[in-house]
């Protein structure tokens, strides 16, 4: 990318932080706060343009009131301050936010100092909802502290209009479209109801992105969107709701466009998706429409080590001796041994990441009898692991069976 | 007050503006929120230095999300602005504010752009409360939109610290009692240990107010805060928590200090106290301590009329006549006519107060038989009253006895 650093987009990009999950658990509460603290430090290090988030900040829909109160704190403590925006915003604040009560870009209030605006959509974690259909991002962009976009509220019809921003000679159009039912979604976009409102001037000197919340693996007939439904005009895609992290651009199907999911930043389900290296990304788009993904790993996530035993491999004799000796027991234990040895492998160094691992191995058993009591079986891991009662989970064997030929 | 207007504090005071309630009610629902933005309107318009409310911001201790957005929404854009703060804050904000993620008052924020600070206490209604023990108003605070002040958090002893600010050669001490079980305050106060922290450099010099949000009526033995408990250097108490106005500065009971009482901003209940005229004040305190009150009658408040009809005193025969007729009803029938013709010279021309009236009559009754299902008999005035199902209220008439010679 050979041009001058000061016409180049930096963009931070992340999704699904989450906050507030685990929030009751006394190990694991803090979590989520302490990784979105490392991405805003890292965006500030970096000195982006701005953050780009992909929905589901919050994890659940009405957050807690500690969980507001982090949430505000650290985006006020992190993105407030005296550094000046270096893009202009060149669409229709009053198009963009309009659901808004107040449809101003936060940089450009008067009375706000912002340093590093945040921009996001809504997840289906956090989508609004009761009366006046309101969510939590709502009351950050009331307070000023991001610019919530992307909502659409006609249940027919979806008409994007991008936001468009110009830093020096580059152009970058950010299309956002805020979680809604994948069912609904898949139709509108097969009957071609979703119309993306493309700016008149200079049509091509855009960079186009696309920043959407929805299942991204084929969930279903029509529970999730397919790439091919995206309009080709689109330069990257950033795909939020997916929690696995898949940071490299990778082409879509039809080679139209690149496509990042940068997954969550907080491991929320102990399935092997989640036990991947976490990252953001450090986007930069240059006035070439050349663009360049810098995957950031996250030093703050908890070490989870995901693994899979079946016994039926095991050749010894795994019956149960009596009632206090049950070799299948020991047997996990000696495996739960190693992968604690391997979660320490996660450390990174950073003193704020937990050091207790989220365990969970699959057993897959053959006979009932060689099931035990998991949580029983987990005190004895109390003080090593962060979740010591669930990091078994037994699924019965199956041979694989050929298809029948009816 | 003949002193030079450049040292003069100016300062509304307001206090129970109880916003959000009633917001299910169709027809009630924007109260709170009309009045509320009618009392920073007049902050802007009397050009004050700030805004001093006595808790009972909220109505719900749990405010839902579009009253928190309501809310915010208000003071962004009444509050922040580019008119320069004339006065200087004084005291430690740690201090102030120790309870706070961000002891920092909000004007002195280089970030924010704030034309009026708002000081609040907390009020019985958005008490801190759940996991972290956070109130409502900690949101508006974290966001930087109030300086909430005067929490305790030591259940044996209280130490009230004054917010200390300096406006030229005028020098106010505001002391912050937020709410506390009445109960438990009248005990620390009855034991000592409930203590004002003067300044100690020309003590004497200050103006000092305290303003607090506890029972003002004696409810049982304990269960308010008898004006002989505070401080006798107090100037000026302000008294939030009794719903009734009552503006005018009195003296208290030892002739120590003046109180003045705001009363709510909304009527929230349907009893004669809140049947007054709804003020706020316009406090004015100078460098020779002396303070001047202007009471500014709200515009805003929807017409309350209330009454009482003893039926003992009607001469005619008030027996039902059969199912359908019923002389009561026609007599309360035409009561109410005139009380709603009463309430319509309580309109102020306002374009924002709401005209339909709430109507209260306590009707006495002697005889079972004249009482009649007043839920039913609101239909009648469904597009007249604001409160049609709850106009009446029936109490058995109770003959004054003469107490017994025991
Ligand atoms: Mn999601
Ligand atoms: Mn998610
Ligand atoms: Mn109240
Ligand atoms: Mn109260």
């Amino acid at each position: 990318m050979g041009t001058t650093v000061d016409d180049t987009f930096r963009i931070l990009v992340a999704t699904d932080n989450h906050l507030g999950c685990f929030e009751k658990d006394p190990e694991r509460c803090n979590d989520s706060f302490e990784t979105f603290e490392e991405i805003l430090v890292m965006a500030v290090d970096h000195k982006v343009d701005m953050i780009l988030l992909g929905g589901d900040l919050f994890h659940e829909n009405k957050p807690s009131r500690p969980c507001m109160v982090q949430c505000m704190d650290l985006i006020r403590k992190y993105t407030f301050g005296d550094s000046p925006v270096l893009f202009d915003f060149i669409s229709d604040p009053v198009e963009n936010f309009k659901h808004s009560k107040n449809p101003v870009v936060n940089y450009l209030d008067p009375n706000l100092n912002v340093a590093i605006p945040i921009f996001s959509i809504h997840g289906n974690h956090d989508d609004p909802s009761g009366p006046g259909q309101f969510c939590a991002l709502e009351m950050l962009s009331v307070a000023g502290l991001i610019n919530y976009f992307g909502r659409t509220t006609d249940l027919k019809e979806i008409n994007i209009s991008p936001i468009l921003l110009e830093k020096g000679r580059t152009k970058l159009a950010i299309y956002g479209l805020s979680s809604i039912k994948d069912e609904r979604l898949f139709r509108l976009f097969k009957s071609n109801m979703v119309k993306m409102l493309r700016p008149k001037e200079s049509m091509d000197a855009w960079f186009n992105i696309m920043v959407l919340h929805q299942n991204h693996t084929k969930h279903g007939l029509t529970n999730y969107i397919p790439e091919s439904f995206l309009d080709p005009f689109l330069d990257l895609v950033i795909w939020g709701h997916e929690h696995e992290c898949l940071i490299e651009p990778r082409l879509s199907a039809e080679d139209s466009f690149h496509v990042i999911q940068p997954g969550s930043s907080v491991v929320t389900s102990l399935c092997a998706g989640e036990a991947v290296t976490k990252n953001v990304a450090l986007l930069e788009v240059n006035h070439q429409q050349q663009f360049k993904v810098t995957a950031l790993p996250l030093q703050t996530v908890r070490p989870f080590v995901f693994d899979d035993v079946c016994l039926a491999d095991h050749a010894m004799d795994l019956r149960p001796i009596n009632d206090k000796i049950n070799p299948v027991e020991d047997l996990i234990e000696s495996h739960i041994h190693k992968m604690i040895i391997k979660a320490k492998e996660l450390h990174t160094g950073h003193p704020k990441q937990p050091t207790k691992p989220l365990i969970r191995l699959r057993v897959e058993y053959t006979d009932e009898s060689q099931m035990f009591n998991a949580c029983r079986f987990g005190h004895r891991f109390e003080n090593e692991v962060a979740n010591p009662s669930e990091m078994i989970l037994f699924r019965k064997f199956k041979q694989e069976k050929k298809p029948a030929d009816i």
